[in-house]
């Protein structure tokens, strides 16, 4: 069910030191920074490796890189914000690339794994995500993510 | 440096019924178990996507798969053990594969990083492995990973 890790997300408390820091000491590629009012969040996707990767898809095989997530809450009481308080900088969560969310949310949830959104939601660069309950995962986030269809971001 | 996400380490109290949740839940495919006494651990790989994944290697490009490590520690005082009582169960750390550990560990330390291991160790399915200090990255336990040579575990 799931293709490939999609990302790691990461939370931090600068979030442009941490760009820097990634881009100058292990070679990360920074290819998007966004921002949302509603989650509380800034943050920078970071792609690993310069040629990105290749993974079969039912288009065949496609450019699909990983991404570090940097994840810097826009005040205390958001979710990376209360994450931040309660455990410190380090790793938040980790998303799954799956080939339809939808297939994947309805299978999972079979299982007996807590879907915390009920329906899909927009997430980085375009692509639709639902988290998992880390309850249900070995105390792990978990992200699926169906990345979008227009590969604007299959850098090789 | 970087070349892709080549694992994320999580850690847990019970591999054999992890390895099942993972495989079953999420259809990830188990390659490897191994343990350590000298870590104190027990472990298990287990390859994301049924292809596995193609980088861009020195070699061309050849099959990466990016793995889930499920450590279980064999007692409260190894390394995964005090994770364990101070954390919970959740995500240790991440492992990034570079193509030359002794270099990349070289240009690390430069940048101000300090790397646990002075020398490379062996980790799993024959790689070599170094640890980068959490305190130095963000509080992420970061592991730098040059795979085996012979690609063994390259399934396609």
């Amino acid at each position: 069910m799931f293709t490939y890790i999609h990302h790691v997300g990461i939370a931090c408390r600068d979030l442009d030191a941490k760009i820097d820091f990634y881009r100058e000491t292990f070679g990360l590629i920074l290819v998007s920074q966004e921002g949302s009012l509603q989650e509380g969040v800034r943050e920078a996707m970071l792609q690993v490796g310069e040629n990105g990767q290749l993974a079969a898809s039912p288009l065949g095989r496609e450019a699909t890189p990983s991404y570090v997530q940097l994840l810097e809450p826009l005040g205390p009481d958001s979710p990376v914000g209360k994450f931040l308080t309660k455990r410190g900088e380090g790793i938040h969560h980790i998303g799954y690339a799956v080939a339809d969310i939808a297939e994947a949310m309805s299978e999972i949830g079979a299982a007996g794994v807590q879907i915390i959104d009920k329906l899909p939601r927009h997430g980085s660069m375009g692509s639709s995500i639902a988290f998992l309950h880390p309850r249900d995962v070995g105390g792990v986030l978990t992200e699926l993510v169906q990345v979008a269809a227009v590969a604007g971001h299959g850098v090789r």
